[in-house]
């Protein structure tokens, strides 16, 4: 067993977009486990777009990762030594386990996998909190009603791309968005949607407006709201009347600052805020560690799909944990295909 | 009975206030009720906010008044002639009678009031539309919970005394921001606001963000949404994890034009939107006219506490049909105190 890791720790905080000289990373003593907790070897690490919220020091829903501080991030790996009961070397486990080679964690905090039920990756996307959150957000506040219509952003990330085919296999006309043509067609030919927008072709809210008006000629019943910016502009006067919008994200603004200047978009907030009223909309935001009880029937549900192939799954696996920080920066800016996963070993 | 009545038409849409010559006192022949219908008096006229809407010609809700049509609004009157079984002359009815001495309806639109229920304006406000408002906003999307607290400006109207009478029943502190130092006495002395704050006094968002806070020690857990602005600019921060927002109305902004220009507030979309997600807020539209089924529950739970004086009114009745459209636009600058009337007879 080496006696040394690596680990990247958050060295700056970011002005606007993060630059690779925000990160850094380290080499520090591998932990050993106290009473109660394992020693695990990380072997796949998620990034996601809430990160970039971790890097800020502004206000929410959970602590700023510390200068300093080792970025936090979910992560499946093996267990190479074991003080609690229920966990043996070998047994393969999703934490919290942050970018690190290694990391020391709480069993309790720990979740088994069973590695004959799929690719253990499966944990970090489709069956795990990605795909958790597009399930926990469509069926409890988008009420999918068959025949309606779907819109959904980042249509081909984890999140998309699971709010994409439940609601497609539930009867509705699902519409994504994505960024560039070829995410087009892989949402469209791999993930059944209907029609995909690419909302780079279009400068602004108002362009990319007259293009959901064409995919959607009954007007939308769903907006599943993960990135904010010109798309939310565009969807809002487009909502149907008793229309649900989930909101999980808004990933479009997170460069904008923590507290976000409304950078990218010159959306009002009587613009945003009267469709609400006029069409009697119900907006509802979720963060999903807050559904954690309903967890095991999201997994009862969707893991037999997944492993039908009901369900399709893109992961987009870079290689060491150096390239890290550029895939996550890539993340941001749209530039990943599918699940974002770093390959540690 | 006479042969001419007097109705106010829409000379003109408005560009952001209304203004005297937006309105015209017309005289025109009593219409005679046909096979179902009956001929009202008008003795009293509602005023309410919701009518700044139907003066432009801005895609809502409602269809907008037609230029040279008689303003809408609900009012209520005896019957004079009556075509139609159940009604005779004599009866008290409410219905939407329109800016008018005289109105033809149809007698499936109208309710029938009972005249020892207490006074027949009861009917344009605390047991009409405002206050029904108020409670299903409260009950349905407020879901308040005791010990919780509750802000709503215009806190000494109709919806807002509701709102807050409503509350503080349940348990909750009741917060109420009113128009001036007179209106946050009545707020507290009659219906029962644990504090009340003048909007007048405070400048800018910040200083009545800072006055919210001394008032809400424990942040805001339902939010009361009737008026947009630098209110709700205000209050978003202060919101707690879980909050509900019912939105009925933003007089703030009706002013600024159908679109809502943000004419008052640089509040920013994102700085509107974050806190929906990272405080997991449900933000709830509704407008009152989808949910008559609920009427009958409304009035025989809410009847019965004003008639027994736990529920305190406030009207603001002014008299003659010449004086409406003034008293309309005092009431889109808050200059009324209670619900506004207009007696006809």
């Amino acid at each position: 067993m080496p006696d040394q890791m690596q680990h990247i720790t958050l060295a700056r905080r970011p002005n606007g977009a993060p630059t690779p000289d925000n990160f850094s990373l380290e080499t520090a003593p591998v932990p050993t486990p106290g009473d109660g907790e394992v020693l695990v070897r990380v072997h796949y690490m998620s990034l996601d777009p809430y990160m970039r919220g971790r890097m800020d020091d502004a206000k929410s829903y959970a602590s700023p990762v510390p200068i300093g501080g080792t970025m936090e991030g979910g992560g499946v790996g093996e267990v190479l030594t074991s003080n609690a009961d229920g966990f043996a070397p070998g047994d393969m486990v999703f934490g919290m386990l942050g970018w690190a080679t290694h990391a020391v964690a709480d069993a309790k905090m720990l979740r088994k996998l069973d590695p004959n039920a799929g690719p253990v990756t499966a944990a970090l996307g489709v069956l795990g909190m990605p795909g958790f959150t597009g399930w926990h957000g469509l069926m409890e506040h988008g009420r999918p009603k068959s025949g309606e219509t779907l819109v959904v952003a980042a249509a081909t990330g984890p999140v998309g791309s699971m709010v994409g085919q439940l609601a497609k296999s539930l009867g509705l006309r699902t519409v994504g968005i994505a960024g560039g043509a070829d995410k087009c067609v892989l949402a469209k030919e791999t993930f059944g949607f209907d029609a995909c927008i690419d909302h780079r072709a279009h400068a602004d809210a108002k362009p990319l407006r007259a293009a959901l008006k064409d995919a959607c000629p009954d007007g939308i019943d769903i907006y599943f709201e993960n990135v904010g910016g010109k798309v939310l502009e565009a969807v809002m006067p487009l909502m149907n009347p008793h229309g649900r919008i989930p909101v999980c994200g808004m990933i479009s603004w997170y460069n904008a600052g923590g507290l976000g200047a409304g950078a990218d978009t010159p959306l009002s907030a009587p613009t945003l805020w009267r469709p609400i009223l006029i069409k009697f909309l119900s907006v509802n935001g979720f963060i999903i560690s807050n559904h954690w009880d309903r967890f095991p029937t999201f997994l009862a549900e969707v893991a037999p799909k997944v492993l039908s192939g009901d369900i399709n799954v893109v992961e987009d696996i870079v290689e060491g944990l150096e390239n890290a920080p550029t895939a996550f920066i890539g993340l941001l800016e749209g530039k990943n295909v599918g699940k974002q996963i770093v390959k540690l070993i």
